[in-house]
């Protein structure tokens, strides 16, 4: 079990994002910051016979509106993508690769990514769209483009794809705080207590 | 849509235990009170390819920490059953016989069948450990065995779960207000907000 706190979401993921806007403040809180390492989740969904909520029958319903509603009712921007799920990988390999090459930008990128596609409705499955987000944070387009076909960048969104299904991820988001895991940006509240008590 | 609260469960989901425990006393800080409705499942979950977390490769460790859990966090008894899921037809049919017959026991007879089974651990799949439980509250053994044999009572039954399903139900807890649906006990922060301000 290691230390710390360690958020892992897919970017094609509404709970993903929603939590994505609370993980740090919750836990500056306490006094912790957190790990952000974005994934892939198909592969292990087809591991855990999940199937996409957006494409179920009778729960795609439910699911398109409990999104908006859940938006609402956190107060982030929200606005439905036209195309649900998008291909998450150029936008996880441009966190990977911003991680290695500008680090100081990799959380601002990641969150940047997060309100494009689900604050804004725009579809970031090209790696164009997700150099056009990167370059409003001044991340030349061009750099990133390139970098996000290195070898060493796919490694890193393979690698951190597997150490999380080593440790039990099956969706997103997946929060461990100290090693304990919790399922669900609903589960954000339980995370709360547990950095405030230690546990239960 | 019909007006009030309707609150869809299946007495072999933990979750409608954790929202059996609190949904009354949630609606009646709103003036308000609420219908239950225990209904099975295994067939609506056929139709929308969801598996059962008790049997599902990774999932099912997480779940089985996150009811104990989240128990715990509740504050409300808690033994994990030696059988999950438990077949839940005696006990669903046993409320709509209380219904019909005992109506003033019917929800008291609803809370003690959760708290035998989640609360004690109790196997409830066969009709004599219902009527166990509905001894204790005084009502009479043979007349429940016997009882939910009944046509009418296999029809309230099959009749519910239709309705629930015709109204989009896929999974316990399931909660209406007003006409809006609410799946899981951990949209109930929702569910209460939704009662005290009629939606956003």
């Amino acid at each position: 079990m290691s230390e710390g706190i360690d958020f892992y979401f897919d970017f094609a993921s509404p709970y993903g994002y929603f939590a994505g806007t609370r993980i740090d403040d919750l836990a500056a809180r306490h006094g912790r910051t957190v790990t952000w390492s974005p994934i892939l989740l198909g592969a292990v969904m087809k591991i855990t016979g999940m199937v996409s909520f957006a494409t179920a029958p009778m729960r795609s319903d439910y699911f398109y509106r409990d999104i908006g509603r859940f938006a609402r009712y956190l107060g982030v921007p929200f606005t439905q993508p036209a195309t649900i799920p998008m291909h998450s990988l150029a936008a996880s390999r441009a966190y990977y690769w911003a991680l290695e090459n500008r680090p100081e930008m990799a959380r601002s990128l990641a969150k940047a990514i997060f309100h494009a596609h689900w604050g804004e409705g725009r579809d970031l499955s090209e790696p164009d769209a997700v150099a056009d987000v990167a370059a409003d944070l001044g991340i030349e387009r061009a750099s990133l483009v390139d970098g996000i076909r290195n070898e060493t960048v796919k490694q890193a969104l393979r690698q951190a794809t597997d150490t999380a299904v080593a440790r039990g991820v099956f969706g997103s988001p997946y929060i461990f705080v100290d090693g304990e895991p919790f399922w669900g940006t609903d589960r954000l509240d339980q995370v709360d207590r547990w950095l405030a008590s230690g546990g239960w």
